[in-house]
């Protein structure tokens, strides 16, 4: 386990402007860690034990920055409204059922087996405002090997009845789950999670701020999603600069390392705060476009600064896999470049490769890169069925793997050095 | 093979506003066409052979109006340019091998059996200028048994030299095709392929366009796909009104059945003209995007009487499945009901399902659809890994199918009532 040497095409980004291919080579991973990669396998590694994907790609495993676990019965559903009649109309109802524990495990273990299946080893999750589903989210996510952020979700208005938490009790419970899972699993770590402004009076918000600080535990949220929720925010937030600056008020934005999903409507000062504090932006393609949302001008962000990752965003999103993801963001990112004159200028290639890797690995650590000392995440590709025609690159056979690929592509998938098998 | 009961759950569409659902009944073929549904198989069918697929989907099989066979091959590959120099840098060079037929057997049994895996029984094909190529690609459609119009490519200007015709034997090759393929098969029929007016001279329009009318053949081609071409159709054909009227000036617009992709930039007078002559508009959304040319405004089409399909346009798109690019152009119309303000109302799920079926399908004739008399072309959906968490109506169990399934979940696949087994 601790010492192994991999041998195939492996590509990986460690800026976003260019992949990094090395031909027929050896990574040599110690530890669960990349130690390098050479085109010749040197005298001293010789006795470590090889994994020979010789022709078969080995790249980086997928990091999705934003989901909710609970509507995962609700994939591909309830694409007819926009944000704020959908979370009624289809998404509160489903996130109800989460008292139920054997309803819980029936979907998070579909949920966890389906990542596996995509290939994506690390994600940020939301769960429900249930304490005991979120627990046992978790414990699922430890038993799969693979890594994720997982939040309770905290909500004290602005929602059903059996959704709304009563505010004390909502602080203990995340606070008690901080505590229990902060060393409970290396790969598997509590978030903080108040699901959006709207939906968690100042009070909820400044005790999630204080336990975020206190424990040193990260923040995710949602931010300038739709229109009318930017709106709507104003008038419930009067005294706010802006929707940024109430997570901000709260120390939820920033003060310890954050997420915030969709920022399609951020104004250029939030994105500046967001550059400034090293808040993330979730980027969810697919759900933007399913939610009637609009497409986040995400070459913005990254050009002033803020760390950007990609997400499937489920259910607001239909597609789990970070393969279609990646297409569906350099896809709107050329829309967005219509829609500005052409002044905001399309993803390339390997900077949507790269946002669904190390942009939001990068949440985790040293995470989605094959850089010396990164944690060795990875996925093994066999592409022949999709490059049996003509000769490709190895750029060329990736990126047919990305527009057309799919979890039958995917024959292995790693995580901190360890091989994770189909979990349960 | 000519009388045959099938049971199921059955779906289609007969307008596009509204879904057609008939739990657990009884779908009667007779030679090929539909007879009637019903929910008690009655007496005087008793006798008929019975395809029993209870708990499955039966629905129509899909229709691709536009694709390109010989760019199968770049098929996730080269998007990084718009419309242009994506032809000059991987279109064309990749068209000009089509000379030499083992390479085009090699392409076109992968591409056919692609098509099968996915579920398209019905596509309307350009092939390449090669005339022998493009026979053999119209011997493998018919060898499979999937149905499809074919059409050689006429080009005699503004291309490589390679892919440059001589009008006359331009002429001569299209009217040979004609002539031999007219009766071939009841399955696969060709069609007059000028490729876009700024590859043709007026004299190759003017003599295809009285091909069409003597022939009584199809037609298809490219309309404002980009606004660079517009502009160039523009110059290159200073006499015509629009680019729609460069074609119908030459008997190409609707004289006889007539499919022209993408249509972004139509003016309100191209897409009168469009509905008055009857001639389809392909819209194509994941090309659209990819070769960062716009959004089509579908709904505008439809609202004033064009008929309208749905296609891949491989390469140009990634996606060869009908399921994605359903949902992919009920994407775009979303971000065109945001760019124009809510005006122009996004694609509902049913109108996304009837463009991919019997929207495309009318121009094969009575096709797409299992209303009384209609070709029995049918796939059936095993939808239970999609479906197994929750309990779904029929409508959702088909809306997760187009969202998230893929061909995995396709048993079985009919054209005119007869079962299709994997070609080649």
């Amino acid at each position: 386990m601790d010492k192994m040497v991999f041998k195939g095409d492996i590509v990986f980004t460690s800026i976003k402007d260019k992949l990094e291919i090395y031909e027929d080579s050896y990574l040599i991973v110690e530890n669960g860690k990349v130690v390098k990669i050479s085109k010749v396998l040197e005298e001293s590694y010789k006795d470590y034990p090889l994994k020979d994907y010789t022709k078969k790609l080995i790249i980086p495993g997928f990091v999705d920055l934003h989901l909710h676990a609970p509507q995962y019965p609700n994939r591909g559903l309830g694409l007819d409204k926009e944000l704020i009649p959908w979370l009624e109309t289809y998404t509160f109802p489903e996130e109800e059922k989460y008292y139920d524990l054997e309803y819980s495990r029936k979907v998070f273990t579909r949920l966890i087996k389906d990542l596996w299946s995509v290939g994506t080893t690390r994600s940020v999750v939301f769960a429900s405002i249930h304490k005991e589903s979120t627990k046992l989210l978790m414990d699922l996510f430890i038993e799969s090997g693979l890594g994720a952020y997982v939040g309770k979700v905290n909500m004290d208005r602005n929602t059903k009845k059996e959704l709304t938490e009563d505010t004390a009790t909502s602080i203990l419970e995340t606070e008690e789950i901080l505590i229990e899972y902060k060393d409970k699993s290396e790969l598997v770590k509590p978030i903080i999670t108040p699901r959006f402004a709207p939906t968690c009076t100042e009070g909820l918000l400044e005790a999630l701020g204080s336990l975020a600080i206190k424990h040193k535990a990260p923040v995710q949220s949602h931010l300038n999603e739709n229109t009318s929720e930017v709106i709507w925010v104003k008038e419930l937030f009067p005294a706010s600069k802006n929707y940024a600056s109430v997570y901000d008020d709260f120390n939820l934005f920033g003060q310890t390392k954050t997420i915030m999903a969709h920022c399609i409507y951020n104004t250029d000062e939030e994105i500046e705060l967001m550059a400034e504090n090293g808040v993330y932006a979730a980027h969810c393609p697919y759900s933007n476009y399913n939610l009637s949302s609009g497409i986040m001008p995400v070459k913005k962000f990254l050009d002033m600064g803020v760390p950007v990752g990609l997400a499937s965003d489920i259910s607001g999103g239909n597609s789990l896999s970070m393969m279609s993801i990646i297409a569906g963001a350099i896809q709107a990112s050329k829309m967005k470049w219509l829609e500005t004159n052409k002044e905001l200028a399309p993803l390339t290639f390997s900077e949507g490769f790269y946002l669904a890797t190390k942009g939001g690995g990068s949440f985790f650590g040293k995470v989605g890169s094959f850089e010396e000392d990164y944690d060795f995440d990875a996925l093994v590709i066999d592409d022949s069925s999709l490059s049996d025609i003509k000769e490709l690159t190895i750029e060329e056979r990736l990126q047919k793997f990305i527009y057309i690929g799919d979890d039958r592509n995917i024959i292995a998938r790693y995580v901190k050095g360890r091989k994770i098998e189909k979990p349960f």
